[in-house]
C-alpha cells in the first residue's frame, strides 16, 4: 500500500477501505506521506468525494489521532452546539454559559475565525486576559465544577483534522461534504459528549449558499454521527444576512453581553433559544421545547446567564471589567459612517461581503498567519426590511488600523439593495432535522 | 490575485489567465506557493483539465523558467525524438548516432526510468564513466562538434517542470494530457530544436491504453508544439508488448549495440527506422520517407552509426571498451529461466507487468530516490505470435540483488498468455499525424 495507489484509487473513483484510509492518515502524521500527497487526496476526494462508510472511518481515524476527553462519570446530558459558520454568528458565546446556568454541561471545542467567517476563539481572546488554549486536564475540571469551557483545538485534540484542517482553505478544498462532516464530527466526538445541535446556516453567508446543500450537509452530519451513537439534531437557520447587528470581534462580544442581560437583537436571541431548546431536549432536561424555550428566557433575563458567563470568564482568566463596563475598552480609531444614499425598503445584506469586508478592516484573517485587530469591525442599523431614509446610517464600521482601499466605504454601501417594494424579513429558522426526520418547528419559534 | 483563488477557479472548471499561471508558476519557484498548493490544482487540472490556449501558456511558463538554447546558428535542422514511454524502448540509444551519422543536428535532453517505464538517462549511465549531468554550455558544444549530445535536464532547464514532474508520480496526476503536453514541449522546446517526432506509444505499457487516448495525445501535442512553430510529426507505435527483446538497463544497451551495428531485433530496428526517417525529413534532407529509409539502413549496416555512437560515449566520459566487448561487463550475480509450462502460441504479453517486474528486479525505481542495479533486467525469448513448446524458455531474467518474492519466476510466467489458436503479431506502427493530418505509412513499413 502506497500513498500513490491511495490517492490513484481515488481519483478513479472508487472506495477506499478503512484500513487505506488509516494508513494514509498515520503515515501522514508520521511524516511519511508528505503534505502535496495530502492536498492532491484532499482534491481527489472533493471531486470522487466519499461514501458514507469512507466517512465513518475518516471520522473515527481522525478523532482517534488524538486524545478522547470522558464525561461519562457527569450525570445527565452532555451537549454542545456547532454552526457550520456565517457572519455576525455569536451564539456560542451566549449558548454555553446559558445552558450551564440550566444545569447541562457545554464542553466546548470553537474554532478561530478564516476568510469571511468569524470564529469564537478569537471573540473570546477580544477580552483581555481570556486563555483559550488550555490544556484537556483544565478543560475537564473546569467543566466539571461550572459545567461549561470555551477553548480551541489543542495539539491534542485531532491532531490529524488540525493539520489537514490546516490545509483545506488554502487548497481550496473546504466545501466537500464528506471533509466537512469529518472534520466537524471529529472534533465534538473527543470532547466527550453524548448530544449535540448543530446550527447548519443557509444563504450568501454561509459554507453552503442554497438550501439543498445545506440540508444535505445536515442529513449527512446526523447520519454519520448516529454511526457513532452520538444524538445530533440540525436546525436550518438563514444565513442570507449577518445574524444580530454585529460582525467583528469585540463588537459582537458586546452584542452578545446585550443577550446575555436580557437585551440585545430578536434575532440573535431567537436563535440562541431555539437552539438551546434543543440541547436541553437533548439533555432530558424539559419535556417538550416550549417548556425549554421558557426556561431559558427566564435564565437571560434573571441574570442567571450572565452570571454563568462571568463565571466563565474569570475562570480562563479573563478581564471581567471589561464586561461589566464596555465603554472601559479601547475604543478604534477609525469610526465611520455609511448611509443611504436614497430613501426606499432594504431588501438584501450581502451577508458574505459583510463578512468579507470586515475581514479586511482587521476582524478577521486573509491567512491563518494575519493578525486579528479586536475592535475592527461594523454594527449594522438597518436590517432586511427596515425602512430607510436618505442620509440615515446603514451601518457604523471601525478599527484601529488602515482602511483597506479609497472607495471602502462606498464597497460597503453596496451590500445592501434597497427598493421601492418591501419585503417581508427573511424566515429566520428554516428546518429541523434529527434522525427521525423533520420537525415542526412551530415550538421554537 | 492568491494561489487558493487561482485552484478554486480551476477546481470550478474555470479558465486560468496565462498572467494567472504565471504568478502560480513563479511563485512557486519563489518559495512563495507551497508543494501542496501546486498538487492540489494539478489534482485539480486532472479533472477540469486544462483549454489549448492554458496548456500553451503554461508550457511557455516553464520553458522560459529555465535557459532556452539557441542553435539557430548552425545550418539545417536540429530535430529531437520523443517517447511518451514504453518497456523495452531503447530506441533514443540507437536514434541519436544514427541521425547524427546522417549529417543532422539531434540535442537531446531525456529523462530517467520511473515506475513501470525504463528511462534513457539509466541506460545510458550502465555505460561505465558515462555522463549525463552536463553543463548546458558543455551541451551546446558537443551538439555542435559531434551532432548530438544526450544529456538529463538539468537545473538549467525548465526548473519549474523538473519540480511539478517530480510531484506527479506521487500524486497520480501523471496521466492528464496537458501536464503531459506542456511537461514533454517546455523541455523539448527548450533544447533549441526546430523539429520534433513524437513516438506515442499504445498499447497496455504505454502511457494510455487505448489507441483513442494516445491519438488524442498525439493531436494535442501537434496543436500545441504548432502553436510554438514546432514542426511535429507524430508516429503512434505498437507497446502492447515490449519492444525488441531486452527490458532493463545493461541488457537493453546490448541490444541497442546489436542494432547499432546491423544486427538486432526487426522491431527495434523497424521503430528506429521509422522515426529516423521521419527526423530526417523534418529535418530537410531527404526527399522522400522511402529513401530515408535506405539511408538509414546503409548507415546502420556500413558502421557509421555504430562509429557515431563510441563518439558520443566517448565525448560524454563512457568507458568505449564496455561497447566494444560487452562480456567485460559485470555479470548479474543471478540468472534464471523462465520456462513454458505448457505447448502453444503466445498470443499476448503484458508488457506493463513486464515493465513492473523488472522495476522490482532492480532496473527501475518505485519511487525517485531507488538505487538502479544496472544488471537487472530481462531478456525476452518468445514474443507474440511465437509458437512455444514446454519447457522451452520464454524469457531470461537476471540481477545482482534479491529476487522480489517467492514466487517472482511464475509472476513472470503469467506475462505470457499462451493459447492453442496462433495470432498474427500486432502492427508495430500504427498511424502518423502532422498538423496536416493523417499521413500514410507505407513508405515506411
Amino acid at each position: 500500500m502506497t500513498a500513490r495507489e491511495i490517492i490513484l484509487k481515488k481519483r478513479n473513483g472508487q472506495s477506499l477501505t478503512a484500513s487505506e484510509i488509516n494508513f494514509f492518515i498515520h503515515a501522514y502524521l508520521r511524516g511519511e506521506i508528505a503534505d502535496y500527497q495530502m492536498s492532491a487526496l484532499l482534491m481527489a476526494i472533493y471531486f470522487q468525494s466519499l461514501s458514507f462508510d469512507e466517512t465513518v472511518a475518516l471520522t473515527r481515524i481522525m478523532r482517534d489521532s488524538g486524545k478522547v476527553v470522558d464525561f461519562s462519570h457527569l450525570p445527565g446530558g452532555k451537549v454542545d452546539k456547532h454552526s457550520t459558520g456565517g457572519v455576525g454568528d455569536k451564539v456560542s458565546l451566549i449558548l454555553a454559559p446559558l445552558i450551564a446556568a440550566a444545569g447541562v454541561y457545554v464542553p466546548m471545542i470553537s474554532g478561530r475565525g478564516l476568510g469571511h467567517t468569524g470564529g469564537t476563539l478569537d471573540k473570546l481572546e477580544s477580552i483581555p486576559g481570556f486563555k483559550t488554549l488550555l490544556p484537556l486536564s483544565r478543560f475537564k475540571k473546569q467543566v466539571e465544577e461550572i459545567g461549561t469551557c470555551l477553548i480551541g483545538q489543542t495539539e491534542e485534540i485531532c491532531p490529524a483534522d488540525r493539520r489537514i484542517y490546516a490545509m483545506r482553505d488554502a487548497t481550496a478544498t473546504v466545501q466537500s461534504l464528506p471533509l466537512i462532516c469529518s472534520s466537524i464530527l471529529s472534533k465534538k466526538l473527543a470532547e466527550g459528549i453524548n448530544a449535540l445541535v448543530l446550527d447548519v446556516k443557509v444563504g450568501n453567508g454561509a459554507i453552503f449558499k442554497d438550501a439543498e446543500t445545506a440540508e444535505e450537509l445536515a442529513t449527512h452530519l446526523i447520519r454519520t454521527a448516529t454511526a457513532f451513537n452520538l444524538n445530533t439534531v440540525a436546525l436550518l437557520t438563514d444565513m442570507s444576512q449577518p445574524l444580530g447587528v454585529a460582525a467583528g470581534n469585540w463588537v459582537e462580544m458586546v452584542e452578545a453581553i446585550d443577550v446575555l442581560q436580557g437585551r440585545g437583537p430578536a434575532d440573535t436571541r431567537q436563535v440562541t433559544l431555539a437552539l438551546g431548546a434543543i440541547m436541553l431536549q437533548l439533555a432530558g432536561k424539559i419535556k417538550d421545547l416550549q417548556s425549554g424555550m421558557t426556561l431559558l428566557r427566564a435564565l437571560l433575563d434573571n441574570g442567571a446567564a450572565w452570571k454563568k458567563f462571568l463565571e466563565i470568564v474569570r475562570a480562563q482568566e479573563g478581564d471581567i471589567t471589561f464586561l461589566e463596563n464596555p465603554d472601559k475598552y479601547p475604543a478604534p480609531k477609525h469610526r465611520l459612517e455609511v448611509t443611504a444614499e436614497r430613501d426606499g425598503f432594504i431588501t438584501a445584506i450581502n451577508a458574505r461581503e459583510i463578512g468579507r469586508l470586515s475581514m479586511l478592516l482587521g476582524a478577521g484573517r486573509k491567512t491563518v498567519d494575519d493578525i486579528v485587530d479586536y475592535t475592527a469591525g461594523m454594527v449594522i442599523h438597518k436590517k432586511v426590511g427596515s425602512r430607510v431614509e436618505k442620509g440615515e446610517v446603514l451601518l457604523i464600521l471601525q478599527n484601529s488600523g488602515q482602511l483597506p482601499e479609497e472607495n471602502f466605504t462606498q464597497t460597503v454601501r453596496n451590500c445592501f439593495t434597497i427598493s421601492q417594494q418591501s419585503v417581508t424579513p427573511p424566515k429566520l429558522l428554516r428546518k429541523l432535522l434529527s434522525s427521525q426526520g423533520v420537525h415542526s418547528i412551530t415550538e421554537i419559534e
